[in-house]
């Protein structure tokens, strides 16, 4: 059976897109960070599912600034709408919550629902980690964000549903592996820096644009220990094997200083 | 006295780098977040400060997602050095402490010096904030990761200096008002968004290189409510008054469904 690191607790939101995307016949591991995801891959571990880009957020900068540097592939990719609840002991009613514990982007997108709740909001390393520590701990005047399905793997009380401020909220995840699974992918993700000219970027760019590649993404990062000096994390429409994509990436030589193809995989529905 | 919104409590980088920029000679008001320092300045004070991008952690998202939708000037730019410093009360000494706090991305900078101090690490909602809160608590087992200011503004004990891993540790700060000073810039911040056709970046960024002007900064966010379209912040040199400027405005209105000028200003030293 294949084995699948997961970021997060059982119940977080990643595991639910790790669902969707390998079905069962998987085993599941859990690690509290996304370097810890990418380590397990690193040694052994068939596949790591980690977070992305959310739609609200924007870009996972942890998972992008240390992608970097591994030799791992994108595999694949799933999308994920995402429902927070707020979760709580059995016993526990809502006029009895007086604190909130979840990941702070978690809070960040339930603001207006807590604002009217008057509660004190309390960063978690993690959602599902919050439902588990609120029910070891026995707590009564505290409940957690995190998924429906939380709720019930770790048996407690849902007191609302969709409570986000804004409901187009969806996260987008990469499965990596140390080995290409050999599928021709319709998707592909790369990095690159610039050479030190102006219009480089322009000409960059236009390394897709000659041969017909539609960008879908487009995200900058610092480079550690050259300030205002920048990676630049593209995804395309197109297979790293395709005519056109081999074309571009031959152009795109003349304007960057280094090209890091991190993988061709099937794009996720949505 | 010209009034000043500060981003962070007294001692905090954002009141260094406002120091730096206005000297003496304004009165300086504190706000926990940077919502607040932009509603202060809306409300009638004359400047806000706020972070815009760190060297090491990126663009500070919070601050792209608020100016957008604001009726504000960003009017000037300075860059401060970032140092860490580790405080705590006048009696504790470096063995006694077990917990450290600060502000998430300080922390998170810090992380190779906390992992050999084997302490708990304590998420806090501002670095000179986390100092304030453990003289006021009188906490003999905690220490707080801030600047060296901080320490002597509320009279604490420095126990270890330069603990950043990375030691090219730079924050650009934007100032901000509700009027143009009038003074030319030498750099202009915008934001747009595309039309929904392959290669409009590719184009959008051709406004800019075929008028010969070099762009310093290019980063991506998404559009509240319309998962994967995204804004796009630039930076780049030149006036909004200069003709080749306003040459590439009115040729980057062909992809662009939407373009607001944050401000011209003059750049930062470094």
């Amino acid at each position: 059976m294949k084995g699948v690191a997961i970021y997060g607790q059982p119940g977080s939101y990643t595991e639910q897109a790790a669902l969707n995307y390998f079905g069962s016949g998987t085993k599941f591991t859990y690690y509290n960070y996304i370097s810890e995801v990418f380590d397990a891959v690193e040694r052994g571990l068939d596949y790591g599912i980690v977070p992305i880009e959310n739609s609200i957020e924007g870009a996972v900068t942890q998972t992008y600034d240390q992608m970097i540097g591994l030799k791992l592939h994108i595999v694949g990719e799933t999308i994920l709408r995402v429902n927070h609840c707020l979760i709580a002991n059995k016993w526990v009613r809502l006029q009895d919550v007086d604190k909130v514990y979840s990941l702070q982007q978690a809070l960040g997108q339930c603001k207006e629902y807590l604002q009217k709740l008057k509660v004190q909001i309390v960063p978690y390393y993690d959602t599902a980690g919050s439902v588990r520590m609120i029910k070891e701990k026995r707590l009564s005047n505290s409940a957690a964000i995190a998924s429906e399905r939380s709720a019930g793997i770790y048996g407690m009380r849902i007191l609302a549903k969709y409570i986000e401020t804004n409901k187009h909220n969806y996260t987008r995840f990469f499965v990596v592996s140390k080995v290409h699974n050999g599928i021709k992918g319709d998707k592909t993700s790369l990095v690159f820096s610039l050479k030190s000219r102006p219009g480089a970027l322009h000409e960059a760019l236009g390394a897709f644009a000659d041969n017909k590649i539609d960008l879908t993404y487009l995200q900058s990062r610092p480079i550690l220990g050259k300030p205002w000096d920048y990676n630049f994390y593209v995804d395309f429409k197109g297979d790293g094997s395709d005519k056109n994509v081999k074309k571009a990436l031959n152009e795109l030589k003349n304007s960057t200083k280094f090209i890091k193809i991190l993988g061709s995989y099937k794009k996720a529905k949505q």
